[in-house]
């Protein structure tokens, strides 16, 4: 089979916008070499990565896979039509991984895991339909048969990350073998689905969106535009009662049409990556504006500190507007991931700053909870409290740490992050680089059609210098260095050439602009001031009424039980009056700097006499003062009066905060991200 | 076929204790003959009841019974394995509806009714096995067979409903025909479930508790201790993992060892009502101590103000201590109902008040709420906040009334606590009457082994006056008038004769005690100072911070949109430092007093600016200063710094709070119960 293939103008990587892309900015190339992420894409290579094929096996993903091939016996494991997409999201994490780090000689480890993704690719090229069909829950004869249940078959979701698989295999390796097995696959499913009238058999779309991202994607890597209309139809039949009209299926209102975010979180996000993809391939204004209305109702109304998103466990959904709870916090692991996405192709497709800063609360806190300091372990769930009295029912949204999951959704979606979380850091609009997040390594983007490259050193997050220096540059040719000033800083400073530059008048709108003729060798510091601080919330947001946050630069701070001796978290209160300070604490959690702050425990005369929790306090009148003389005769004493309890003894104590991502890494116990004022 | 019956000792209702019974007090025979209740009840025997055996037709109730007698066509209707309990649930309230009204000439409704009763009665009958199994799903062919899944299976779940209704169907009618039925289900599972060793082929027990209770009943009712002795067995079997270990299922922890309410909140509530039967049959005094300390445990730290129980919607459990969320609290109907029979098993063990100040709580408030006030829609959840930006996404768990739900079981379940309800109002101990609950009516005690009888007149919880008149009394026999003075009170006087009673004296752990050698024709007055009230939470109620709700007498009172123009309610305010006042509305919501209130609305320039919907504010200063200068260089602004709110522009208004349990009755809206001080 023979198709066109885009030349690839920077190293293997997701969202390689296509030929005829209408964006503000394109992807640049980069490389993380150091630092933060470094660190942390070592933990996924030399950890979690290799680990996958083991508890894919163990979980029955691979089993399924044989059983369908033909190559095993037996019955379908496990308890989901969507299995394969673990499998296929482990394939696009190690594909990704393999772009990163030539297999050979040198480097056994790659070789394993080079030998592994042939092993998974031939195993999935063998469990496919003669037809192109591929999903081994139907296959194996679970449910009433392809798209039998468009609602919960999984079928195209799992499509849609086969796809994205085969995408990151194809331009990681350059090999067409499960490129072939997508694309035959995506063929089948275009035969099959269209406009009423289009001779096509069905009108539908599946429950869970990603096929429409994963179809733009592949649109791109063929050059074929069926895929790219494909995916329209999909994103626009949802909302109109096809299947079910649910909420929970992004089925109760076009995409076009919605004012707010709703239903299954994951599902409204990848729908909205999709959405993105295809108004940067198109240009299409209203499906941009959708987005972008959709964004602001969003970051406004439905976003926790960390990033994370989703309220509700029930449905995994978004919650009403300022509905953002602490301990049920859902925040799911994919949800992160999913928010990285659509983040990325808005900030392209715009070229705004406040995606990458979305982007980047999300990536330090509420993504990199998910996986524990050892990439041995994960969350599902990411809550920002867990009660002194929490009950662990050990199920997969518990509030500790598991190996895996039932649904293990989570861990190759922060896998796969992870090890392509270079192409999210960097852009170039033509006329020079935009640096989204801050990561020591090199950086190239353009400038009237030459490369031009800039290195990064820095040991942000935890300090907040960040030296650029200019390593290429088309001689004499004038170009922008971008610098985004995270929407979280409120002071810093600029230097180029270690002479101060007046920021105010050159930052607009989040990104700083220093536009010059550059000379490689060339300095800019950029200095934010990370100093620790106090953060509240919007009045409407009653979950966190009557409390504070931590926070140092990008960092979202908690406090875990295992630094406060001496009882739970739930009495505690922070002292605002009190300044807060930062250490550097290299031997805790693989390095972190904490955050103290001056705070009491309440003592057990605040709490409620009795076996209420509620006591009444007079109108007009201090709290616990008694209303006025009864009608007639001598008032008598209540029955059940509480003690008063204005004598309350508490007990000082130094607070230490450590950064929310690390949290879950130690012995069991309480957590809290929000603490209460008095 | 031939049973023991226990002679009724007063007229038919639930909680008929049997001869060896243990307790502190006995139920009181009672009626309701004016007043508040009185109209619920009036409700509930126009419309609730009678509409229950069409509403049961059209959601195919019916028709799966008549499926599995042979006299219907087609398959299965309906989702559920407990079809069948709704129908018996209706059958008991249809019973005890019949017992307190004659049906005869003078009342065609009564007629029509009991015409109901027998023609169901029939069908069930019809339905069942010949070995006494009776479950449509599996008799129809769903699922693997009877017993096949304990878990999910409600098999014994549907027989305790069975067994109710017989009961009940019983003691209103003399007739055995269901009672047969319910027997011969009984001795069914009697035959096969027992310990390990004891030839009963399976040991295990309902992931539903409600057998437990009901076979306690049955042995009430038949005498056959067996039953007893199998509802001690099925309450024990909990907690050993037989039927997988989940809270859920009242399966992670025996009822004996349990430091909290846990799980499935209704099926806790259940099987503790359960254990608290046992408790009073046989004085064991191991299962009175858990049951009391889980009452402590959970009025102390998980119960809402609403009396409502349950906190997730996931899994319909209890949360973690001091986890009562506003508009997530799932505290179903049912719940409030399983509390409320509890709660009564307790008081009767102990004749302790603090049971019925959570009975009263809970009938006021949180139970009520449950049905609309003309008995034609219902609510599965009762949550303490409808947000303005609400999304109704329609199904059961809806914060908007319902015709009925797909899972029907709230809506019989009012039905039945409303047609029983004079049987949890009073009570005697052998030497006089307790009143726990204040509704116009008569009341016979036991004193010397004679009768006596008081008659109440009251407005209550409108007003606070309660007239109590001896009508009948032992001649010479003094006895004491026991008067419940409920938990919320602060402030009441007592009168006996008109004459001023020093009430301080009289009143220990919440009971009003008078002895006296009483004459017919003597009056006690107890008047119980319902001025509406402000409340606060234990600090420890993190949803709550600084909010106060506003509660008068027994009722909790809450905002609706419905009353306050020109917005929503998110950003009210209502002002502690002015009193609040109460006003008659005998034209509003079936008349109701409201209680009002200063408060404003937050201007715009209180809400975040921008995208972002949390700030800083530097620690050590007031809120909204930024942080000292950087660290060299001059400061620049914040790229992304937010508006200055400090000039907010206010509007002032009254706010105007409705009963709890009336809200849901006028146009769609907001709602909410906790207001922010500031």
């Amino acid at each position: 089979m023979s198709h066109t293939t885009i030349l690839p103008p920077m190293t293997p990587g997701p969202v390689r916008l296509g030929p005829e892309a209408l964006t503000a900015l394109r992807p640049a190339a980069a490389t993380i070499e150091d630092g933060f992420w470094r660190e942390r894409r070592e933990v996924n290579a030399r950890t979690a990565i290799p680990q996958g094929p083991a508890l894919l096996e163990s979980a029955g993903n691979l089993h399924n896979l044989r059983l369908v091939a033909g190559a095993a016996e037996g019955g379908f494991r496990g308890d989901y039509p969507f299995m394969d997409s673990d499998v296929y999201k482990w394939l696009e994490a190690a594909s990704w991984q393999l772009a990163g780090s030539a297999p050979g000689e040198g480097n056994p480890a790659s070789l394993r895991l080079a030998e592994d993704v042939d092993r998974i690719v031939a195993l999935v090229a063998a469990a496919q339909r003669e037809d192109g069909y591929l999903n081994t829950w139907f296959q194996a004869g679970k449910g009433d048969g392809p798209y039998s249940d468009l609602r919960w078959g999984h079928e195209l979701y799992c499509a849609g990350h086969l796809i994205q698989a085969a995408v990151a295999h194809h331009r990681a390796t350059g090999s067409d073998r499960l490129l072939d097995v997508a694309r035959r696959f995506a063929d089948h499913v275009d035969a099959l689905f269209g406009l009423p009238g289009s001779g096509k058999p069905i009108d539908g779309f599946d429950g869970h969106p990603e096929v429409e991202t994963a179809l733009v994607e592949l649109y791109r890597e063929t050059g074929e535009r069926r895929y790219l209309e494909l995916a329209g139809y999909f994103v626009d039949r949802h909302g109109h009662g096809l299947i079910g009209g649910e909420a929970y299926c992004q089925d109760r209102v076009p995409l076009r049409e919605a004012v707010n975010v709703e239903g299954h979180a994951v599902r409204q996000l990848y729908l909205l990556a999709g959405a993105a993809d295809l108004a940067a391939e198109t240009g299409e204004h209203e499906l941009r504006a959708a987005a972008e209305r959709l964004w602001n109702a969003m970051t406004t109304t439905k976003t926790h500190l960390t990033g994370g998103l989703g309220a509700h466990h029930d449905q995994e959904e978004f919650g009403d507007p300022y509905e953002l709870p602490n301990e049920r916090a859902y925040c799911e692991t994919c949800a992160a991931v999913a928010s990285v996405h659509w983040n990325w192709r808005m900030a392209l497709l715009t070229g705004e700053a406040r995606y990458s800063d979305l982007i980047e609360r999300t990536l330090y806190n509420g993504f990199l909870a998910g996986m524990s300091q050892d990439g041995e372990t994960w969350l599902y769930v990411n809550p920002l409290q867990v009660r002194d009295g929490y009950t662990d029912v050990g199920d997969d949204h518990s509030a500790r740490r598991t190996r895996w999951f039932r649904c293990a959704c989570c861990p190759p979606n922060v896998m796969r992050l992870l090890a392509s979380l270079e192409h999210y850091l960097a852009s170039t609009d033509g006329q020079g680089v935009q640096l989204h997040q801050y990561a020591t390594g090199r950086y190239t983007g353009q400038a009237a059609g030459e490369d031009l490259v800039v290195s990064v050193h820095t040991s942000y997050p935890w300090q907040g210098g960040i030296t650029v220096t200019v390593e290429e540059s088309p001689a004499g040719q004038p170009w922008t260095l971008s610098l985004r000033v995270p929407q979280w800083c409120e002071r810093y400073t600029v230097r180029v050439g270690g002479e101060p530059v007046d920021a105010a008048g050159a930052v607009r709108d989040g990104w700083l602009r220093l536009e010059r003729a550059w000379a490689a060798g060339e300095t800019v510091e950029l200095r934010l001031d990370v100093a620790p601080r106090l953060t509240t919330a919007d009045a409407r947001v009653d979950a966190v009424r009557g409390c504070v946050a931590m926070e140092r630069g990008p960092l979202v701070y908690c406090l875990e039980q295992a630094d406060h001796d001496g009882g739970g978290l739930d009495d505690i209160v922070l002292d605002t009056a009190q300044p807060l300070a930062d250490r550097p604490r290299p031997d805790l959690l693989g390095g972190v700097t904490t955050v103290t702050a001056a705070g009491r425990r309440r003592g057990t005369a605040a709490r409620q006499a009795g076996w209420w929790p509620y006591r009444s306090c007079a109108p007009g009148r201090p709290r616990r003062t008694r209303p006025g003389p009864a009608s007639d005769a001598a008032p008598a004493p209540a029955a059940a009066a509480h003690e008063d309890a204005d004598a309350d003894a508490v007990e000082q104590l130094e607070l230490t905060a450590i950064p929310y991502y690390a949290w879950a890494n130690r012995e069991v116990g309480s957590m809290r991200v929000w603490l209460p004022t008095s």
